[in-house]
């Protein structure tokens, strides 16, 4: 809105423009996107300490990695090509390459660090198997990383990213406005720590009082590290649960269970029960005979529904399909504590992502609080 | 060839493979494009003389820059983006945008520096004005620089982007294997500069004897600061004229006649005359109202004969054009020595290009030498 109103940058500047060195875009889902600047030595502190985060999964700087994005002003991977950069790796630009393109560099070049989406992970995956390419036994991949989207804290999400590369996948959770502020460690311990020397964290519940060990609330930030535009007390949207028991790993940083567990803006409320689409996507992705979903928030005959739409694996027969449909909505309605439609499409009918999925439709003109 | 034969990298690495950080590939024409490795302070050289050639034509950190390419694994301006950054610039990243949003970015930041193909600079061009929008005089732009293409050191050309955007238009010739090795100074004087403490230059005739100041001859060069592949008197196919005049702004570089004259691949023999293209573009740009033309080479009625297809501005009519295909027909004729067969197609018939061009094609199945 500041920005809106002063543009282009608002009055958020707390140093003079010449002493600016990048601008990335936030990705705003509705209206001009926020444009959010970093001088040399805040961008330097973003990649930093995502470098500890890539280091903490184990990469090197004898791994070849490539950041599959469009080196568009999105920070999410940009950063991570400076990390990759930071501890010595070869790096692959990768910008304006076809999936395709993509495939073939994975294949001919010792590629052994991918990040991407976890939406972009499950489309390259399906794409080279049908080409008859098994991405896992034809490449050198051993760890990939993925943010923009909570994917890769999804156990079955993960599960199948691994499946599909033959290696370890990582979420690495973050904010534009903050820093890519946590990572898992090589220890799968199911924590994410945070960098609280760059950012400090504060979990609050719905009175702004700060949860214990074991809580759950909003995750609020205070960057520590950005001179150009420092935020005090940020209220990221993500919620978050405190852990109340140490990392084997040692560290002592703050950490999470699990990664960022829901959106607040994400957050639906259906015939009165609260549903975040992520824990739909943690009862659908075990199923791995599903190839793509969408979620349909709707009105139905005068009452909230949710429809899932599911791209089933064109090898089932319908009435596997039949089977599948049934599997699912019996494992929705016991998960959600809700009926769920399911509607199964022709394998393949639904849209593939190669940056940041849009699986949720909210169809209903009027939405209840 | 070697590495095609050794693949990945062939066995021109000098440098164990852990101490490479960065990989790019020449825009080879026919078969795998060859991988060209950089060690960390490979790099640094790399960019940093880079941008002493974007100082040299007036580019300060406060200046923001779009470099608008895509960010695939092209030397050019992944390094001019760096050295954007090295000057402090504030850099907009622009990987995956549309013509259209690098437009809009161009209406809605205050970019003042952009960088990219001449090609791609006339295209961007051409695409505001159908949409309304003067970018010389609704953007910030006052200097734009040009590789990968010879054409911003083609009179014609350059005054035809430096109309467009209202803008200095300067030359950055380079070459993947070797550096961003030369650069033209703000005293516009023609001259090219040399970075010749990064890179050693020889000009040799047909016979491999030095030229002396005013010859021409094949550009040869040697690396003074690349490690991981280093060449050493390596052919650059390019062909430049040595300067016997000091440029007005001091510097005591080795200095080049304009940029590169021509490329000795692209030399074409018709009826017994040599051709280059770049020599028809210098007698075709002049002509402001070509939009866009396309160079053949072909056998007609049992003759090699060059067709000039031309498509003009929409604003001409019909008698118009009949007008400049024999003005351009006379120019042709006067300038090759040849007669010239030129055709017009539709305005907006032939293909814009959005990276380097491929204006020319050779149709004749046996080539003469």
């Amino acid at each position: 809105d500041n920005q809106a109103t002063k543009p282009p940058w608002g009055d958020l500047l707390a140093v003079p423009l010449a002493d600016v060195l990048r601008v990335h875009l936030t990705s705003a889902t509705t209206g001009r996107p926020l444009a959010f600047l970093d001088t040399r030595e805040d961008w330097r502190g973003f990649y930093h300490s995502y470098a500890r985060s890539l280091h903490a999964y184990g990469v090197r700087k004898t791994d070849m990695v490539m950041a599959a994005f469009s080196y568009g002003p999105w920070i999410g991977y940009w950063s991570g090509f400076y990390a990759a950069q930071e501890l010595g790796c070869l790096v692959f630009p990768a910008g304006g390459l076809s999936t395709d393109q993509r495939i073939d560099a994975l294949l001919n070049y010792p590629i052994t660090v991918l990040g991407c989406t976890p939406s972009y992970a499950l489309f390259l995956a399906e794409h080279a198997a049908k080409k008859g390419i098994d991405l896992a036994k034809d490449t050198r991949v051993r760890i990939t990383w993925h943010t923009g989207e909570p994917g890769a804290s999804i156990p079955a999400t993960r599960a199948r990213i691994e499946a599909a590369f033959g290696a370890q996948a990582y979420d690495l959770p973050g904010l534009t406005e903050i820093a890519a502020w946590g990572f898992e460690c090589d220890a799968r311990s199911g924590l994410t720590h945070v960098h609280e020397d760059y950012c400090y964290p504060e979990v609050l519940d719905e009175q702004d009082r700060p949860v214990g060990p074991g809580g759950r609330g909003e995750l609020v930030f205070t960057s520590l590290y950005r001179k150009a535009m420092p935020l005090i007390r940020y209220r990221t949207r993500d919620v978050v649960q405190v852990a109340d028991r140490r990392c084997p790993c040692g560290r002592t940083l703050v950490a999470f269970e699990g990664g960022v567990l829901a959106r607040l803006d994400d957050m639906k409320k259906v015939r009165g029960i609260i549903v975040y689409p992520r824990r739909i996507e943690e009862l659908v992705r075990p199923h791995a005979e599903v190839d793509e979903f969408q979620i349909v928030f709707r009105r139905h005959e005068g009452l909230d529904d949710i429809l899932v739409r599911v791209d089933p694996s064109p090898s089932l027969s319908l009435s596997e399909r039949d089977g599948l449909g049934a599997q699912l909505g019996e494992s929705l309605r016991t998960g959600l504590g809700l009926r769920v439609s399911v509607e199964m499409t022709e394998p393949g009918a639904l849209p593939r992502w190669d940056h940041k999925a849009r699986r949720v439709k909210d169809e209903r003109t009027e939405v209840p609080f």
